[in-house]
């Protein structure tokens, strides 16, 4: 963790676009060389000329490009993923390494695996971790997450995602890293394919319209995130969260708001491994009311 | 609950399909008349000639029409899917009634409700509680579920799916009922659209294959469920039982398993309001290795 | 389990007093000779003539003899109560015997056990599991437990408790067994020293009091119970019990009962080890208002 | 929350004695004057001259003397307490005062409650919240809880008591606050009886004696503190402390750790409102191998 009460690494506008370089969650960077000790080390924090506490700071994720041929991934389920007297059966977790091929647009493996050698997944970028400086001067782990975001891992936060963070201290203080190449829901083996990027993200300043918890959009859907353990905790912040949304700009009653969630609502998960789990809460945009 | 320690209501043969018509879970028939009290009344059991404890017993899901013009939800989302402390603002939970249009194949609400004039949701019928009976003499509830499945509430459990069930008592004693016209993920106001259908389904016994958590398939992807509480508990299941199922019918070591599981996993809820909550692990069969 | 939907074994009148002899969690008797299959063979049900459901059986545990010089345990830590990264680290779980000097009123280990040499622990007899028919026609396996009682292992069921259970069918059909000669908080080895005993109980009904879930009391203290999954949902049920209790039988508000509960209130957990988790909720009567 | 990244405001020898005059939850001090906005404002943090990472510091609890003859609680059960559906009934949160009476060593509501006219509670003093630095540069909300103590509202952190946390960060810099005049477990109206004291504490150094978790003991027991949610991986932290305890310290194997733990361990709730809650796991020293 390398940026927790750092001075400001750049100072942008309302609307900036910024180009980043971001290092793996442990710490080395596109050519390989080790840059920051882990876990999670994270490029910022930028600060956002005229962000308020009270404001969202929007952050689209424009772009992200792989700028390293190789990921890496610890290769054993997470020992809190299954049942508690199973986990006896599993192996040590050691590190295995992958091969991401950038013009084909794809991540497999580096050595041969039994059963899995005609594996080939497609490049699925996404930014692990990202968010903006909690309140009350507290100074998070990158391990971790909460109302300002943090280590998500959700696999929706790729190029596309419009996300609305809470600006909690002024400037907003807003950082990322983590980036990976692919993931599964829950992030459970502990890691996704590990790897350095190069991300454009766009920042944005929408003035008094603070959430409580980061609220998203991508093309088809809207979509809310509560991060907390246990799961439980975590999806009914998400709901809570979306519940407020609908009644608050859509005009939907509590009841209107329960009948179209109850009926359409999908939900993801984003992570079961980090110290707060992620739970997202969908729904698509096509069920809205127009505003 | 009917159906429990009743003697069989129908002996089939292994393979064979029946057609039935279920009752909605609060035991109103297509007409509208009370037929049994709730909650979840099922039809069944169906005893299948040659079941026996060690066996899986496949369910498919051939067809599901509805038979009335008349579904119903209750109409605020449960207490246990938002913050604590924002209870007190929910209203009570009172029942609304919805318009099943078979022709148009769609779901509406009967009574206009401010904001949702024009939601016209598509009928997506699916099987809310179904199982096979419990081992150990158990009688549960129909509310609830467990390894013998039950009140899963998932709305994969629709037409095209076939379900692998462990059968745990001779004869397997198949039964189901709850049927939806649609449902969210979470079944998070309690119910889907409760209404009854025509529910066509074959069952066939894998002799010796019993799962130890229901496994289901659809023609994308296999499935396994978990259902307990809370959600932890239920992802620990399927988690666990995918993780078998990768070894055991595919030949894949833990290693290998792990690193497919880690970066092509997904995870549904089925539902967070039934006495034990539901989660789906699911893996895309074109990630697969062939066998 | 030997008790479900088996006719009652007994019919007894308001007030009598059972003296029974239980077997050990294994099914094994006093003279070490295998009766039945674990696990947790019930004697009983006991049929109370005039009980109906909306009263409380009142269960006094008047005496608890071990009859068996040996008792035993499991002999690690269960998977579940350690962190599960750890769980690796535990030894298989193998089986342990006990002596129980019923004359010295202690137990302690069959075969020494390094740096245990000198552990001899007070004989504290318990019963581990009890309790009425559940509601719906259910029948819940003895390993779990739930609003009519059950496998609840809870050291404070010693004699000179009187337990208040809710009745759901005529005659209530009580049940009781696996005795422990001690068992710790939480029975986290899964077991406590499982034994037989001779156990004298006095079963009274009080006509329509039926708790929503198990209420006590000792000399010192009253106390509500709650089973479930997760802890949280356990403590809640129990708190919610002892919270109506304040309110319905000793005329407090829901401001005074909070006063009350949250300055002097004791939580204490019955086990973390079966499907259902027990917690209990007391509150010394010194505190309570005369009534 | 006034300490976070403060330089210390004391620098001490190893083995010196503190005596510091606290502020209550909501930054009043002793004469009703608003010192420090909330929540739990901290006194400190105290360097202490040779503590370093690896290290133990032993924080003695010597004397706890109020200094305000007034103290105040909520006055309803927190929402997370009681079933979930039940919340609707609760209501709304306000804020009561007590009166503490130094000389006669009680405390009671200043204005009558029906049913609590005579509920005079003694004086049993405990600090709320107190600890070492976190690692990794973190810095924690005094709401919270973690490895390095915090926010555990554990009444058992009374007079007599030693706690041993794990150092993080040279200093140590150990800081305390939120003393409550009693307190009941789990703190379920989200505080005790809130006041201001005198605390008088010891600090020294058991150099390369790190703990995991906070360790502590009193006269008759020694015990272990889990804090984190859900109250299941409380009780796995605080009992896997203890049982590293056991095996290091007084030479236990791991089958003899859990003989002793499972049929004499203790557990208490310290809290079940906090963001982290807290368990403690306690074993009484009569039963401990001599070492």
């Amino acid at each position: 963790m390398c940026w927790a009460h750092s001075p400001p690494a750049l100072f942008i506008a309302d609307g900036d676009t910024v180009i980043t370089e971001t290092i793996d969650a442990n710490g080395f960077d596109k050519d390989g060389i080790a840059r920051c000790s882990g876990p999670n080390p994270m490029n910022g924090p930028i600060f956002v000329e005229g962000a308020e506490p009270g404001d969202a700071l929007m952050a689209e994720i424009i772009r992200m490009t792989p700028i390293r041929a190789t990921g890496w991934t610890r290769q054993v389920l997470a020992a809190n993923v299954v049942e508690p007297e199973r986990v006896r059966d599993l192996p040590k977790r050691e590190r295995t390494d992958w091969i991401i091929d950038i013009k084909a647009s794809t991540v497999r493996l580096k050595e041969p695996v039994a059963g899995l050698e005609h594996l080939v997944l497609p490049l699925d970028p996404m930014i692990g971790c990202f968010g903006v400086a909690p309140s009350l001067g507290q100074a998070s782990s990158t391990a971790t997450s909460a109302e300002n975001g943090g280590n998500m891992d959700y696999r929706g936060f790729r190029p596309g995602t419009k996300v609305y963070l809470p600006v909690a201290v002024p400037g907003a203080l807003f950082f990322l890293g983590d980036c990976h190449a692919i993931q599964g829901d829950g992030e459970i083996v502990g890691t996704g394919v590990e790897t350095a990027m190069e991300v454009e993200v766009r920042l944005s300043l929408r003035k008094g319209q603070k959430p409580n918890w980061p609220r998203g959009e991508d093309a088809a859907s809207i979509f809310t995130v509560g991060n907390a353990r246990p799961l439980e905790q975590a999806l009914q912040h998400a709901t809570t969260e979306m519940f407020d949304w609908l009644m608050d700009a859509y005009g939907l009653s509590a009841v209107a708001a329960s009948h179209l969630l109850g009926q359409v609502v999908r939900y993801e998960i984003g992570n079961v491994f980090d110290p707060a789990y992620t739970i997202v809460c969908k729904i698509e945009k096509k069920w809205l009311p127009k505003i």
